[in-house]
């Protein structure tokens, strides 16, 4: 394991290319029957009546394996856990369906850091998140606002 | 099975309360060991040593718990389907920790009714979503922008 990445060490520019992850069929389903069960998440009947065509991630789905893909590369480069969790997202917009089988990649650039004003252990980071398809096709963008633990004093 | 809500059904200050629904620890367990697998939403031990004090539900997993709860209404509702899927979300926030045991409920309001210029089969629709634990404490906040049906020209 190498140092923490502390709050101090995030700059404006800074990025992170995560993923690729196949999107798997079985879990689309799996996920929109226990939490987003609207007909165009759990099957191709339902969805062909739609605009949609056939079956598509529901979008929380989608949201969840950027997370992984994000930490999994996280966990790759040995860093430290130094997050102290998610303050909230803006302008999220989900731009193209997810599909069973696409491949998605996905890069995040820090855009903002600021120190907290009342709590010296930690500071605010704005990130702009890009999740892309395999025909580089944009399908989410967002700005993930996070909570980044400051460098202890010694 | 009632008629679909169609976009010109909807309003600005129409309103839909939805659950209670009780966060289960095993479920928050498996959610973040899947995919948000930060040490803090795993185990009490390891949320001890943050500002968390114990183990919280992945904030990826608080947004899938409220889409569950929203359709659970409506379907209770009898509402046929008249959703095209999420354009986006703006201005969420986690506000407060979600913990195993905790019973969430929340409210959403319409802020927003927009006609489609480009796709008259569809209309936009602009919520402001909050949900509240047992203490009656907002712990998310959000404004999910949704595609809705309209009503098919006879």
């Amino acid at each position: 394991m190498s140092e923490p990445i502390y709050f101090e060490d995030v700059k404006p520019g800074d990025r992170i290319d995560f993923g690729p992850l196949t999107v798997d069929r079985e879990e689309v389903i799996g996920f929109a029957g226990q939490y987003d069960f609207q007909p165009f998440h759990l099957s191709d009947e339902a969805a062909a009546e739609t605009h949609f065509g056939s079956i598509v991630a529901s979008g929380w789905h989608t949201l969840a394996l950027y997370m992984k893909m994000f930490l999994t590369e996280v966990q790759k480069r040995g860093w430290q856990e130094a997050s102290l969790g998610g303050i909230g997202i803006d302008e999220l917009r989900w731009l193209r369906p997810v599909r069973p089988g696409d491949t998605l990649r996905g890069t995040g650039e820090v855009i903002e850091t600021t120190a907290s004003r009342s709590r010296p252990e930690m500071g605010i980071v704005k990130s702009k998140v890009t999740l892309f398809n395999q025909r580089d096709e944009a399908v989410l963008t967002m700005i993930p606002i996070t909570m980044t633990r400051t460098r202890p004093v010694a």
